[in-house]
């Protein structure tokens, strides 16, 4: 199948199980936090029907389609042009049968799926509230980083009416919207059962933090050993080493 | 002042200031957990009025009292002969201006003061919930150790209604109750603005959190950077030789 890529559109390699992916050089691309995510939610079960909400560039399902043995992902992506480069993307890896990106907002998902369709979610979301933050960035970043076009409630709201009972959900966030997290996932009985806080070094503050909820669950959360990025010396952990290159 | 000692009760030496405590060898003996939150709570302004829930042997107000510049610190405790152990302190201690000890439930608290009475309040309160983990303690184990007497939605409920506006609250906890807590004080308006994980050694799990809320604050939770207890040696670092030795 040939690909025709438009402006400023690149193919960057993932290095993973041959894996492309479609970026532009102008807009929001994919950072670390998708990896480790993609990586944090590798236990999917075999056969799920899995939605990536905010799929972006396609990345999160790109990578988990190779990583677990998941039936279907469906990414939703309420940015026309952006959706359209992870529609390439899923093609130009051949994984039509295993990807289908939407291009909508997620309040409207109910346009295209009944409730409880879903056995996990992932989500990558805007991690900044609408009226915080710089918003100096072009129409693209804004809407990526900021809750322009759905809040995390929405999301929270949202996944909790399309997971079946005990369907899981992943997450990726910054550490300062945790109480914001933790209310409304609690609040919503997408109670959280795993946490854990990414730190760029060993004494640093925390910048990421990684969360798994389950519909319904009981209450205990679990907190995983802190996940450093880099040694002191500036170079990758071993941990973050193993995420970028370990195969299924 | 003489100070009378009941059978199996201890003198400790604080080794901070001079100040002692006394314990009882057979019950709930002061822990690591209290002297972090002394440490955590030690910005706390100068004049201020402490309500300290639960204070037990007196150790956090005791503490407390030569590391800031508070005016007076109120610690409420339950148990009828804990309480009294915690009053021969305070007079062994000479703090009798500066520290009183009820005995009573903090559920009637209304008894003792008005409404946003006080400037600060510091707990360490039991980590359990009633229903969970081992009850093979005896009764002052349990008290210590279980929400037998109030639960953690008491403590915060009441915690707001006793703190004047922009009151600040300090309290140590495990890392497992964290959505209980982050949802409590989010739901009654004690916002949670600061955090600290305490990590056992570097790379293993948190099992201690300090937690900072201010009444009616704005939403924005800072992340400490990780407070480890001990080197790979066994040793302790040089953050916990620092908290432990240092003065006002």
């Amino acid at each position: 199948m040939e690909i025709k890529l438009e402006e400023n559109e690149i193919i960057d390699d993932l290095e993973f199980n041959g894996l492309k992916i479609i970026q532009n050089k102008n807009w929001f691309k994919f950072g670390i936090d998708s990896v480790l995510l993609s990586d944090f939610a590798k236990s999917i079960k075999n056969g799920a029907i899995v939605l990536d909400i905010g799929t972006g560039t396609g990345i999160i399902s790109i990578l988990l389609s190779k990583k677990t043995d998941a039936k279907k992902f469906v990414g939703i992506e309420v940015q026309k042009d952006v959706a359209n480069m992870a529609i390439k993307s899923v093609e130009l890896n051949n994984l039509q049968n295993k990807i289908e990106i939407i291009n909508d907002n997620i309040n409207n998902i109910e346009k295209y799926f009944n409730k409880k369709y879903f056995d996990c979610i992932v989500t990558n979301p805007p991690y900044q509230k609408n009226n915080t933050g710089l918003k100096s960035e072009n129409e693209k970043q804004l809407i990526s980083r900021h809750e322009t076009m759905c809040t995390l409630e929405d999301i929270i709201e949202k996944s909790v009416s399309l997971l079946k009972d005990n369907g899981e959900f992943y997450m990726v966030h910054r550490p300062e919207r945790l109480v914001d997290i933790m209310y409304l996932m609690r609040k919503y009985k997408l109670e959280p059962k795993e946490l854990k806080f990414v730190y760029p070094k060993f004494g640093e503050k925390a910048n990421l933090i990684l969360i798994k909820g389950v519909k319904y669950a009981n209450e205990f959360l679990k907190i995983h050993k802190p996940l450093i990025i880099y040694n002191n010396d500036g170079s990758y952990t071993d941990e973050i080493l193993k995420i970028y290159n370990k195969g299924k």
